[in-house]
């Protein structure tokens, strides 16, 4: 059914629980995604986690184009999720996965994305114990979105939270700010600059997992900067523990094709996505530790310090910047992304 | 923000991790919701649960129209996952929630929807512990979306699964077959017929841990029959267990309206969804004591026994008819409703 011809294409009847739907499932999911969680396909999945301890977390990816450079929208519905729950200070087991496809939807493009899913979940060592598939009549959707929903296992003894920032502790980036924004725009507009923008897209349990393990309670806030990037993220931790936080900018890792990206069309690079970096808040004698850790992974070998928490700035993101001066870094008002994950 | 104006609508801004989305949080969602998981507001929740043994579900709700009698996409996302968990014999705790929402919905429908949800999780007696909002461009889904995906806890001693029928056993089926989607269809055709159709759209965890209570391990399958009706989940069932099964039409409890709905529309009522009744396969011994349980729970007062498993039909689905003939009640081939959850 689904390898005679590439046209092939999925229809309504693949959504309604009859024939074809066992067929998808059984063709397309539960060959890519076997576990001993899925295979007895029951309406829910009985898991055995070894504690009752846990972090859950929940994106839906409505992300165009569903492929760019980088990824597509199945790698990304992995990594995220995975990402969310790792930067609770948990590791991440298990992923349900709720798929909304678009009749007319080419199956060698659905083929293509769970695909990409099934490598992803084997590089972040998490399982897919569970599924669900709808179809709507075309037009009612844009081609495909997806849901993914983790559970991890949280660690003894570790608490991470945006709240927990403290005065005197720095800020980390992990890698160079908006590279997944700036990969969008450029894949949607069809921007011709020099050099390809590839996003930044995948999973970092292993690097959290490293971490964590060295550093502890040094530790109280990870945080990946997705819509709305490093400044958005910034401003929630700053709310959240009520404090002020200081970037320089000149520290702050940010690639030359984004910088381009952003210049020509009028962006900020610092609301622009990341689907592959973490900002860390730590205590500050465990800048250097964390730095040669992120250093020794290979997607963050740009980390750097980019600032400090602050009791002094009235509780706002202050960017000192490469001028000498400084400005508030607010959160965004208005518009500016739709459909970025 | 909210309350102001009836006429206020969603726009992009609310999707996209600033300020407008930040509002949307705080005054819709983390108001209904509020709930000691949800209220930190990170991106992953930490939940403490008694024992990591747990069943794990996930749907994505797309149906059409979002408001109809008895219930509405809110009410129908909360139920559902809460049945879906319940019928593997777990009591369902804590439910993410994600929403994709189309740029220009109706801000006093989206208070409606959540309303409802936050109504249906108290009668269940499960909490919304995390979630995630997308807004989307005019055109590229359908007003709303929203994935529910929900965790419980399993009973010792109780294993369900639809493989685990066994020749011998009875089969209850705890409500009026179809009738969901007979209200569905009423709603979209403006069916002029005598009597309203109300769908069963409930949740049903109370039955559920009453029946496990008091019957325990007679009970070996618990579905509800959703899309594709009591045929596709009789058909799950045959197959996963390698049994036939025979039903009585005769005994079937099907409601008037929801007869002249299939008779006008040509639809067959054991191929249309139920939201609030359950198929229960069970020694045969044991089912004077469900069906007593049955009645005298308010969404299952025509609770009845409809048929039994076999050994004999050659792992088919067989229907007894009115008239003394047998005839196969096979999955669904082509189409039949779209977007009925």
């Amino acid at each position: 059914m689904t390898d005679k011809n590439n046209n092939e294409r999925i229809t309504l009847a693949h959504g309604h629980g009859g024939l074809a739907s066992h067929h998808l499932i059984r063709d397309i999911f539960a060959s890519a995604f076997s576990s001993p969680e899925l295979d007895p396909l029951d309406d829910a999945a009985n898991i055995d986690l070894p504690t009752g301890e846990i972090s859950f977390s929940t994106d839906s990816f409505v992300i165009q184009p569903i492929f760019f450079p980088g990824g597509d929208i199945g790698k990304l519905a992995i990594a995220g999720t995975v990402n969310d729950v790792a930067a609770m200070g948990a590791k991440p087991l298990f992923i349900s996965v709720g798929f909304i496809i678009e009749e007319g939807f080419l199956f060698s493009d659905l083929e293509k994305i769970v695909g990409s899913m099934a490598d992803e979940c084997r590089h972040a060592g998490v399982r897919i114990a569970t599924g669900d598939t709808k179809v709507v009549p075309k037009g009612a959707v844009d081609k495909i979105f997806i849901n993914t929903t983790g559970i991890g296992i949280r660690r003894k003894g570790i608490k991470l939270s945006g709240a927990l920032a403290r005065p005197g502790q720095s800020v980390i980036l992990t890698g160079p700010a908006g590279v997944h924004g700036a990969a969008i725009i450029v894949a949607r507009n069809e921007l011709n600059i020099r050099g390809k923008v590839y996003s930044d897209c995948c999973s970092l349990n292993d690097l959290v997992e490293q971490l964590l393990d060295k550093l502890g309670q040094a530790i109280t806030v990870m945080r990946d900067p997705t819509r709305g990037g490093v400044a958005t993220a910034l401003n929630e931790i700053s709310r959240a523990s009520k404090v002020g936080i200081e970037i320089v900018e000149t520290e702050i890792p940010i690639g030359p094709e984004t910088m381009a990206v952003s210049e020509i069309l009028g962006f900020d690079p610092l609301y622009l996505a990341n689907e592959g970096a973490l900002l860390i808040i730590l205590d500050d004698d465990a800048v250097d530790k964390a730095l040669r850790i992120c250093h020794s992974h290979p997607r963050c070998m740009e980390a750097r310090k980019i600032g400090e928490i602050r009791d002094d700035l009235g509780g706002k993101v202050v960017l000192k910047a490469a001028t000498g001066g400084r400005r508030i870094v607010d959160m965004l008002a208005g518009e500016m992304l739709p459909r970025i994950c």
